[in-house]
């Protein structure tokens, strides 16, 4: 017999018999920790689903699991707890998972487990590679091109080359729109608080910065952080200090730095957006909780992590994809109260 | 030529030669972007630190490398974007990282994924594993008893029992400490948001509320979430709201909860703490953010993914550890505004 049916899965006997994955879970493996009333309704789910659990389980078991590695490449582990990788981690996970691939992350965040991961690399570890890199460190770049398997990096350079496909945010068109937002709203003295000087979007944010500004732009008001957190935030607001009351606004490249700011700037009595706006970058969870809720550029990593892997997926396909295609995604301004 | 002197890393010749670790990765690829000044910084560095990159790299090729897999089990994937995820496995990864281990990260989130992750563990993928499990489905835990590996939990049970050895905070005392800390304050009407059914770490919070108020518990004031996030929260206040005037105090069993109380608290025209005291559980970044500042409780999500790695290093050893065994992890307040 043959069907078109989709094949039911443990969650639709269990939404069908009304109790929960692990109630019905515990019945197939013979667990006594299931009412009989449970077990009567998960029954006749069973039955009515034709829910198959042992086929499904031996037809998987003859196939080899097919493995696409999802590496982080940071500085600093701190900056794996940004909302902006999980978010992209647990989306490419979802997307590669329906298409049926495991994804295995991998961190990359010294010397040594850079070349543990180049090893892995070199043996063949998985089908196809997700670079999600948050460093300079360019070395794994080289071993992916002995490996020959298809590689998609999150980001491309600071001029918009890429060695292999890339998916990336329109890092310089978002920070150049926000500096206009805030200059057609009147500020005139604005300042910078840029990213990190190896990040090829800090520097693609603050050339979006320098388009909007033209002449205005003054290098004496843009401070360089060491890197993507709060603290960076409040350095910057210590910096800019003996001219804070000659801004009208400062943008930063991100929400955690914007964040900094705005606490620093609390403690030396200023009231934003009232004295001074400030604006972030990312639209990340953090953006909602802080006070005044911050207006900044909204970059969806959910569809970052999905798009990296649909275009995995078509290189894993065998459709040809040219190695220094970027695709650009959008970003887009999020109006709250600190600007 | 033997030296005890421990092997110098790029990290350590681009902190010598004043330059960055990217830096010193170009120069040695033979890239162009090295300035002149840097490279002979750089060679001088290299020489005192008797830095030898090719030998490192070629006895490393050498080895099979040696791996640990990092199973987070989530029933939905917003789980993953939770601090207390994040920062465990950032430790995990580097405590492992320098055991010589590389830490691989697998996301069971479906049946599909269970199903691959269990065909993995039965192909011997990794030399130990560490699990991470905020979900309620055990398949998992079958699995490795057949595939004879060495096996860390996150989480004992409800009832402080454990299948594998087991690292976990003490949740009891942890949400009982607080209750107390709330009464003593004169809080005499307490309310109580449960975490979801599903995780034993729930289960237990609700036990130390429960014998922090003794006689005084009122099932009444206890709203059973769906999950762990804000929304939750939100919904908590609204269910509380016919009787918020006689309540003192509403503890939540996660910071996240604890923000949407505190939400909806304010819309309804209530100050958070002078009308209604609300504490949350974890001491999550988010913590922080809030307005007012969290009073938590805190537990140590950077020192859980130390020990949970430790014990299955010692056991990776040879070390015999009983399978029952409970690290209990200990948990503290943090006062701050919200009670």
């Amino acid at each position: 017999m043959t069907t078109e049916r989709k094949k039911a899965t443990i969650r639709d006997v269990a939404r069908m018999a009304g109790v929960s994955y692990g109630t019905v879970s515990r019945y197939l493996n013979g667990n006594e920790h299931v009412s009989s009333s449970a077990a009567e309704r998960i029954a006749k789910a069973i039955e009515e689903a034709q829910y198959t659990p042992n086929k499904a389980a031996r037809s998987l078991a003859q196939q080899r699991t097919s493995m696409v590695a999802f590496i982080v490449q940071v500085e600093s582990i701190s900056t794996l707890m940004q909302a902006s990788v999980s978010e992209a981690m647990a989306n490419a996970n979802q997307t590669l998972g329906e298409a049926g691939y495991q994804m295995v992350t991998l961190i990359a965040n010294s010397e040594e487990s850079t070349q543990r991961i180049a090893q892995l690399v070199q043996s063949d570890f998985a089908d196809g590679y997700l670079m999600f890199s948050l460093s300079e460190d360019d070395s794994l770049l080289n071993i992916f091109r002995s490996a020959n398997r298809p590689v998609v990096l999150s980001e491309s350079n600071s001029h918009n080359t890429t060695p292999y496909p890339a998916v990336d945010f329109a890092n310089t068109a978002g920070q150049r729109d926000i500096t206009n937002y805030l200059i057609e709203r009147g500020c005139a003295k604005l300042a910078y608080v840029c990213g990190p000087g190896y990040s090829p979007s800090s520097i693609k944010r603050l050339n979006g910065f320098k388009q909007a500004m033209g002449d205005r732009f003054d290098d004496g008001l843009v401070y360089y952080a060491d890197d993507w957190e709060i603290n960076s935030g409040e350095l910057a607001a210590v910096a800019f200090q003996p001219r804070l009351d000659e801004v009208d606004a400062i943008a930063c490249a991100n929400d955690d730095i914007a964040i900094g700011v705005i606490n620093q700037l609390h403690r030396f009595g200023y009231r934003v957006p009232d004295d001074i706006a400030v604006t972030g970058f990312d639209d990340s969870p953090i953006a909602l909780m802080s006070d005044p809720k911050l207006t900044t550029v909204r970059q969806d990593s959910s569809l970052h992590g999905r798009e990296m892997s649909q275009l995995l997926l078509s290189m894993l396909r065998g459709e040809a994809v040219d190695d220094h295609t970027v695709t650009m995604l959008p970003t887009t301004i999020v109006e709250r109260q600190s600007a």
